[in-house]
């Protein structure tokens, strides 16, 4: 959810937000948790994103993922990027899922800066079968000049396909023939954390099937901003030569690695009573009138929610908001929204939750 | 500076630092003045480095620069290189300083990324002259394949090169070439502003000579990283899409643009008393026995002080650190020390740094 946001809504320490990672970012807060966490901790400088407290949360996140090492990357764009870069060169060619970050949003920077060309499969889907990418590399060295894939790139969950995940054994089935032949692969788990807390699979079984995996340290953890990309000591080490090429070594982050650190925390001992809650509600909100929810099989912490055609999901959108809870109609389509569950979900009871949606239908469903 | 001396140091809000571009930072430093900035003003929210605190910063410089827009990003090393890319497209090659940062430090970011050829003048000067430029720009076009410069780069003044400058004439003279040609230019003004305080020669005056120029914000501005990249309304327009295909667009940008802005007004009102008090600072510290302060003719804030061999660099560091004055002597030659003047000079009275260097030449000089 965009900061802009924060500026126009009026939110307390009560709104709940439907729809985004979290809630809308606000300098204030990072402000106020910086103090705070100043006041017991001390932030340990970092020089050119290297050590502090930089240091501290690349070493804290390797740990979680399993893997030697990890960097810090001011976006994930960058950590994405150089990922792709490193792992692919000296080859010239990537598989990536079409509906993928890197390929979609991405200023095509892969291909611009690093000359690597994006092969995208799986077309609308959120990801590609273990067949499509056998024709593909088949494809690379069967052509008139041979060129051979560098990197395999999965991305999960998938933000453009609503959350949705590739499932753990396709990505081994995938991650396994890519090893057979030789091929690294790269994972964009930007939103890996709360994925894993719902399929149960944990952090280190994904990762483990991957070469380098990325995780955002904005989308649950609070940061300003920041990626860390993890992989082998080999793969880490002096890598920050190359993140210092792109311009991505802020003289000091430690601010941002610093409220990631805390904000980590915070998410993983809250994310678990976050699933059960909203698991909890909503299998009730599924009772009221006027409404359907459904599950995507493949799915993560975003649902679908169908409306009969007599809600007007703009006074619905408007009742709940008056009662601070925020949800997202802009992008509806045959009645239905999605409502994405995060860590806001705990500040209000499911109750008080319940009874607000259940007034807004009311209001909002002709009679 | 590097902020991992702000650790090793023991350092109080008296010390003087005479080298590097301010006292080192230190992630305490950012929290209270934030805490102070956030008191009395608010912090309006970016997203993804649009608007907010950010759009603030980037009126408030392009304005003192007198160009109609400006555009932020995280650090120099990528607000140089889009600048070269974006005024060089759709040629190919770049006129550069060979003692510049973007030659020297940016790991051929230029050539690798963008590829964009970088033809370094000036050998171990710290600028080039017209007759070399005009010699390359011949070469460029007069070879077996013409590929005409797309941009010349000026940085001044050049940190390789104890701050020296490019004297305004030359500038002149050199960007109104460029002009008649049709070629753009970019300044590389890192610490424009300090320079223009010591030459007295305005610094709209430098900066309408050029199409784009470059300013950090952490050098003299006390922001923990950030750059501002000045130009035309045309070439800033849509630079964001830039900025983040290079992976350069944080989601939050605000805290940093912020103390920026915080630390653009401290500066603004203490450099005219810091360049007097240095200036009278040096001319008394060069009537102290064994030694002799010079200034480059094209100097700006960094002065060369040579000490006679009886003096033991080494124990004049000790003692001068004992008393909280820090200097640099790892890159001293012939018994040659370089002092950068920065804002830290005003924390302490030249009556007091007087004593204290006349007290540690004579510990430190044999008999």
């Amino acid at each position: 959810m965009s900061s802009n946001q924060a500026d126009k809504l009026k939110i307390s320490e009560g709104s709940v937000f439907l729809y985004g990672d979290d809630a809308p970012y606000s300098n204030n807060e990072f402000i106020t948790r910086l103090k705070k966490i100043s006041e017991s901790n001390e932030i340990a400088n970092d020089s050119y994103s290297i050590g502090g407290e930089v240091g501290k949360l690349e070493s804290a996140m390797a740990k979680r993922l399993g893997k030697e090492a990890s960097v810090f990357f001011p976006t994930g764009t960058l950590a994405n990027h150089v990922a792709i870069r490193q792992l692919c060169l000296p080859q010239k060619r990537a598989i990536v899922p079409e509906q993928s970050h890197i390929y979609q949003d991405s200023g095509d920077s892969v291909q611009q800066l690093s000359g690597v060309n994006l092969v995208p499969l799986g077309s609308t889907n959120p990801y590609f079968s273990l067949d499509e990418l056998k024709e593909s590399l088949n494809a690379s060295i069967s052509g008139r000049v041979v060129n051979p894939v560098g990197v395999v790139v999965i991305e999960s969950p998938v933000r453009r396909c609503y959350g949705r995940l590739m499932p753990y054994e396709d990505m081994k089935a995938i991650t396994g023939y890519c090893r057979e032949l030789g091929i690294p692969t790269h994972l964009d788990g930007a939103r890996l954390f709360i994925a894993s807390s719902i399929t149960q699979v944990p952090l280190q079984k994904y990762s483990h099937l991957f070469d380098t995996v990325y995780i955002s340290m904005w989308k649950y953890f609070r940061a300003p901003y920041g990626a860390i990309l993890a992989g082998s000591k080999e793969f880490c080490e002096n890598l920050f030569h190359i993140r210092r090429m792109f311009g991505g070594s802020l003289p000091s982050a430690s601010i941002s690695a610093s409220l990631a650190l805390d904000g980590l925390e915070l998410f993983e001992s809250n994310v678990k009573m976050e699933v059960d809650k909203s698991n909890a509600f909503l299998d009730a909100l599924n009772k009221l009138p006027h409404l359907e929810v459904s599950r995507y099989p493949d799915g993560s912490n975003i649902v679908p929610v169908k409306f009969s055609s007599t809600v007007d999901l703009q006074k619905l959108e408007d009742s709940l908001r008056a009662e601070e809870v925020f949800i997202n109609t802009k992008t509806s389509t045959n009645n239905t929204i999605h409502l994405t569950i995060n860590l806001t979900i705990l500040r209000k009871s499911n109750d008080e939750l319940l009874k607000i949606f259940s007034n807004a239908i009311k209001v909002s469903a002709e009679n």
